[in-house]
């Protein structure tokens, strides 16, 4: 069986991802990173969503983005933006963009499938109700793409990794309506900026940009959203 | 005063790099990795180098690469090859392969140079005289002058990061070369993958692979070599 590695932070998309690259064939190996998120429980949240997805591992790792600054995910010194209009995101870049988060994140997940020998990276950017975040752009991935092919022993011998971006041109909506299609324990999930509760019953805050785009989702695709918010 | 983030781990080749980086005009900031490599002494010769060379900072950012597993340099189940011939060297990719260890340390300087608003990441790495590792190419270093570019807040704000690997192209007997005309403090640099001694003398094991590149590079220079060395 062929094995993907999957990048799972515990939010609705990378969790719709998982479930994705399971419905795809794979064996699926979870990856998520303690980075130095200011909330730290999606630390808790995500091996709870990768066990009731059925993935065949889940592994943490620690890489200490904290100690670059810069970002309001990872400094206290910095505020998560609230309740900004739909307009206002999306438009220019915002203080919860951590810098390189993404290109870290697949260099990491390309060493970890380079070991387990896997054929694939997924992961769930997506470039349309995104944040306004450039490491989530699809020039990006390309760019990472070739990284994957270059810069690995297996790439080198003829293996060519594969990276994945399954959701990148969805709508929050259309992610709303796979995760509900693909059986992803939706309230199990994570995708606030500021949470609160507890892994198994997390609330969202409902008024930063991750909230508000999660509610949209739900809401344009006329599901009923089972998430907690706290306004 | 224009800004780069240098990669040091306190080998030879970096510490040269990073002399080249301050000589071509720029306000240096050191960057080193606690990737959970068996050998700890680097991380207490590399802010010893960079004090040396007159950095502006030097940042230590752990990321741990050990939980990947599948390197002689992270794990204690796999050995660190020795003696072998030169002609051994360079053909196939080693067990002290760390899977894209130069992807992840290159993705973290981005984050870096982000914040601190540089213009350049230096890396040692070269292509000659290298250890057969995919992460040390010229056709891997390109890949990720594109993530540089399209990765970035500042990228795609139009000022676009160089990579430069001034060393990629230079035979270890050049690097020694440069490293005694630039005022490298060589015997404070440690390029074993095996060491002993101390921070301030630190002992190369003579044997492994970088270190027989090492030797080879200031026998070739005809220069002195200040190296001290177990055998």
């Amino acid at each position: 069986m062929r094995r993907a590695v999957v990048l799972l932070s515990g939010g609705l998309d990378s969790a719709t991802c998982l479930a994705i690259a399971a419905r795809e064939g794979f064996e699926v190996h979870a990856l998520s990173f303690d980075y130095g998120q200011r909330h730290r429980l999606e630390l808790e949240v995500a091996p709870r969503v990768a066990r009731l997805l059925g993935a065949a591992s889940h592994r943490v790792v620690a890489v200490d983005l904290r100690a670059l600054g810069g970002s309001a995910l990872t400094s206290d010194a910095i505020a998560v933006p609230k309740a900004r209009t739909l307009a206002e995101i999306g438009h220019g870049i915002p203080t919860t963009y951590v810098p390189a988060r993404n290109t870290v994140f697949l260099a990491i997940a390309i060493g970890a499938a380079e070991v387990l020998e896997a054929d694939a990276v997924y992961l769930g950017v997506n470039a349309l109700d995104y944040s306004g975040y450039p490491d989530c752009r699809p020039e990006f991935l390309d760019a990472m793409r070739e990284v994957a092919v270059r810069g690995t022993k297996r790439g080198v011998e003829g293996f060519p990794l594969e990276i994945r971006a399954p959701l990148l041109r969805a709508s929050k909506a259309e992610i709303a309506a796979m995760a509900v299609a693909f059986g992803v324990p939706v309230a199990a999930t994570l995708s606030c900026y500021d949470p609160t509760g507890t892994a198994a019953s997390p609330v969202h805050c409902g008024q930063c940009d991750a909230c508000l785009l999660r509610r949209k989702g739900f809401a344009e695709a006329k599901l009923a959203d089972p998430t907690t918010y706290a306004a």
